[in-house]
């Protein structure tokens, strides 16, 4: 008799290890159990659907080939029987039977199993505010209410949208919304940063300002505390602060792992929730697996186990779970949690732990910063990029890395070696040695990702030292804070010139880079110099020239003005 | 008294040595000796510069802060002296003296040095044929030389142009006659491929295809066996098989290290004369540092040392060499032998081992082949991407990648994270696991780079089993090679149709993916399949069902028509 596998739930790991598994083992009998009608769809895609990037939401549930993944689709192409429309309410593991109920008769049945697999996914965070019920108040939590969004949108009825969440899916959204229908938009986010927890404050802070470039508010630190409505319909949006008018309101406050299911059949689940599972990807049962975003996972470099709801793992973690189904000994050993965002015309991206959040988890942490070209610096399509490395003072392991940059797949060449890096332990000086694939179209020489660790290297070290943006930038509103802190601007006099003339010679000197060793001698002594370039590399040259001449109460600007001006200030000069 | 360290050579490796080395010893009289008069140049962009890419040499010879890396430069900005026009004789290790003559004036001196460090770099192979010293004859070896070339066409003396070597820097200088100057050009290369050893065959084969396409004309298989000339002047190349018009000949048949002041002072040197260094870049006189064009470095894959004349390389080697001159123990482990090229609209990039350099070195090796969408295949910039994975079927080691795709930076994210992980000793199954920062802008939730690992690891395993793309298009050119063989096309009835029509029901069947396993009893038993599809991904499903239903006699032909279009045929339907 053939071997019975029943997988719940329809989108992303459910299918990937159905498809495994069968084809793993032609002669099994494999059925995927979704309450939903609309299933196997490319979830991430809804914001490129909404936008209209993505024309058809038929084309989130087809193949690269153009086929429709529906009932039929499994059956004749793939072999497995899809019972859509049909919810699982329980398992009864001793006797391997999934409780299910068509949502549509409500007729129930049970579906014995000799392999069960659970991948249940997630479901978004419902704010308990006031309002969330309200006619207009949307989650992007299936293709359903996509398309009711869109449609929406195309029919007029979408002049004004407040998104609840500055996390990925909220931003995503906001740019749909935004960028092609010219739509008034709002973000609002609790915390005090866009992407909290996956990117720092200054990387945070240059995707606000390009956000707010493009006419998307942005309102941080601010809790939705009620949704207006009246008749019954989304009328706008109240916060601490101020109150924003809305046709439409899209909660995007993050998912939780949808479980019920595994928590009532006594399996071992997570504080928050999740399923737990080991390397590959059985639960405490070990006739019953899991994957996707139901599932915690191992932390590559913290350790410690975490939720990472993303569609890539979901089909990484899929394909191992099919493969130990057949009896194929694979396993899934964790993630380092890879991030990448499209906003207009930018990019930003992330990998491994934050600096937050590496100092929480009890690293020895620090963070080196720089902004090189993403390139050859003479090839025409060059751009400056910045990147930080958080990197452990104790180990030299490179913790995380961040990205800023143009549009394009620059961003991710670095994030995505960078990933395959930190997932094998790499250090700083690994990092420094990273070959990248060079020519002049695609990098610079010393690629930029070896840059970053160049810096790291000075830092841990402790050849160089340097002051956080923020520090700075508090400094420069008010210089009374550090009465004893001179700017030494070592950019092209052209350049420092309008700073000296709008902050005064005691406050902002300009030497040039390539003047300060005939010119220390004009330096003030008894100060304490904040050394300002573009990039922060010819910065440490000189904080390194002048501690030879015992000038060493100097501080570099990680990054300099080359980020400063992605941040945007209001005092820089026109 | 400060530390002398001398170093002999201007270009990459010397001066980030020199400059490494002073920011970490102020102190110290850091000297670079540098025979020509440009130096610190960006070699690797020359090809840009012909072009007009880059339009003034002195942008390949500037900072990215637009300074021109000069002697002042050198000397204000870094504290460094640079003795330029000044040509390295001889060493006398015994007494520490370098002596050195003026090109200019012949005057020569003895410079003393507690630490030497050579970074000679490469000179091209000049071919042993006639004509080679004809004016006309060009080498890629300095700026003087670049200067000349793109004067020469600038004055509309160069209609015809011929380039000797189908290596990256050939094919380089081929685009910048043809795509910007509109030079009739044409590639002579020996070996029956263009990128031999860098990439395998189906990949030079679909660079090939798209150069011509361009107008540029390849001769591959075909040796120059002379340049002519007319009143000392260029006219043509003959090789074996024709004769080629041209008032432009490029001689780029690779370089050779340059190392006579090395081997003079008896300082250990490999077969191919380049100089053995150690982790720390010391040669075997521990006063004396090498890097560059003129050391090799240890393969990571191989294990063996090997010749790998990058300017990336050379960078990371001086920084290197500038830790150690200065006390500080860094390391330089090696190389993996990353390449990325441009070509009019698409780019080429591999690192590791090619396949045909795989098995001479003795690894049981064999490769996966895939062409999937370069991103979720509903976003709109969604591209066809063609990927290999050479691997090792004892250890599952993954030996090589390489990629070819629409130019940006798409393959370089591949390769750079390939690269890092190949480092590491990543297995076929870290692939299949590694994380590329996921949104349907950037990639698919299976990511190419782990696509082709999946490939691989069926393949590793036995479930697939593969025909070579070379194999197929023989048995294409004389269906009589193989008489018992069947092509079964499992494409959409449409894309079939004209392919039946052309070749006939007995050689060419149509039965569409999603009707295989309805219809499979009208395939011929006895016979040998061979199984179609675009990117080889449904006909493995199509083999493990039919083997499942005892047809057991198939192919796949991996990368599937998606690379067969590429490379292109004649025999494809119109």
């Amino acid at each position: 008799m053939s071997t019975k596998i029943v997988i719940i739930g329809g989108v992303a790991a459910g299918p990937k290890a159905a498809c495994r598994v069968k084809r793993l083992m032609q002669d099994a009998e494999v059925t995927i159990i979704d309450q939903d009608t609309l299933f196997s769809y490319g979830g991430c895609g809804i914001p490129y659907y909404v936008s209209g990037d993505v024309s058809d939401e038929a084309e989130l549930r087809s193949t690269s080939f153009h086929m429709v993944r529906n009932e039929d689709f499994f059956e004749h192409a793939k072999g497995i029987i899809v019972k859509s429309g049909t919810k699982a309410v329980s398992i009864d593991r001793n006797k391997k039977l999934v409780k299910v109920e068509n949502v549509a008769t409500g007729v129930k049945e049970n579906i014995q199993y000799d392999i069960l697999m659970i991948a249940t996914g997630s479901r978004p965070f419902i704010l308990p505010i006031p309002g969330a019920d309200l006619d207009g108040v949307f989650t992007i939590s299936d293709l359903h209410k996509a398309i009711e969004i869109k449609d929406r949108i195309a029919k007029g009825k979408v002049d004004k949208a407040v998104v609840i969440g500055g996390g990925a899916i909220g931003l995503e959204m906001a740019e749909a919304f935004k960028d092609l229908w010219g739509v008034e938009t709002s973000v609002v986010e609790f915390m005090p940063q866009v992407l909290p927890r996956i990117v720092d404050k200054p990387f945070a802070s240059m995707l606000t300002k390009h956000l707010r470039d493009n006419d998307v508010s942005i309102f941080l630190g601010e809790g939705a505390t009620e949704i207006l409505g009246k008749d019954g319909k989304v009328t706008g949006l109240r916060t601490a602060n101020r109150t924003i008018e809305a046709d439409i309101v899209i909660m995007a406050a993050g998912v939780r792992p949808r479980t019920e299911i595994a928590v009532d059949a006594g399996l071992q689940t997570s504080p928050m929730g999740a399923i737990v599972v080991n390397e590959r990807m059985q639960t405490s049962d070990p006739s019953i697996y899991a994957a996707g975003d139901c599932v915690e996972v191992m932390h590559l470099v913290s350790g410690k186990k975490f939720y990472a709801p993303l569609g890539s793992l979901a089909n990484k973690e899929g394909r191992v779970a099919g493969d130990n189904m057949a009896g194929i000994p694979s396993t899934f050993k964790g993630a380092v949690g890879s991030f990448i965002m499209k906003a207009f015309d930018v990019c930003i991206g992330a990998t491994g732990l934050s600096l937050d959040v590496a100092i929480a988890e009890g690293f020895d942490a620090d963070v080196a910063l720089t902004a090189p070209s993403d390139r050859a610096h003479f090839f025409p399509t060059e751009s400056v990029v910045c990147f930080q490395m958080v990197f452990d003072r104790r180990t030299r392991k490179v913790l995380g890395v961040q990205g800023f940059g143009p549009m394009g797949d620059g961003i991710s060449a670095r994030i995505d070696a960078a990933a395959a890096y930190i997932s094998m332990g790499a250090t700083i000086d690994d990092f420094g040695t990273l070959e990248m694939a060079y020519a002049p179209p695609f990098s610079a020489a010393i690629d930029s990702i070896n840059a970053i660790a160049y810096v790291a290297d000075n830092l841990c070290d402790g050849r160089l030292r340097t002051t956080t943006i923020d520090s700075f930038l508090e400094w420069m509103d008010d210089f009374s804070t550090e009465p004893n802190c001179v700017a030494l601007d070592i950019r092209h006099p052209q350049e420092a010139k309008p700073f000296v003339e709008k902050f005064g010679k005691n406050t902002w000197i300009a030497i040039s880079y390539n003047e300060i060793r005939r010119r220390y001698k004009e330096l003030p002594t008894g100060k304490k110099l904040i050394i300002l370039c573009d990039a922060g590399t010819r910065s440490f040259e000189i904080q390194s020239f002048l501690d030879s001449v015992d000038l060493n109460n100097s501080l570099v600007l990680g990054g300099g003005f080359n980020m400063i001006r992605k941040i945007g200030v209001d005092w820089y000069p026109k």
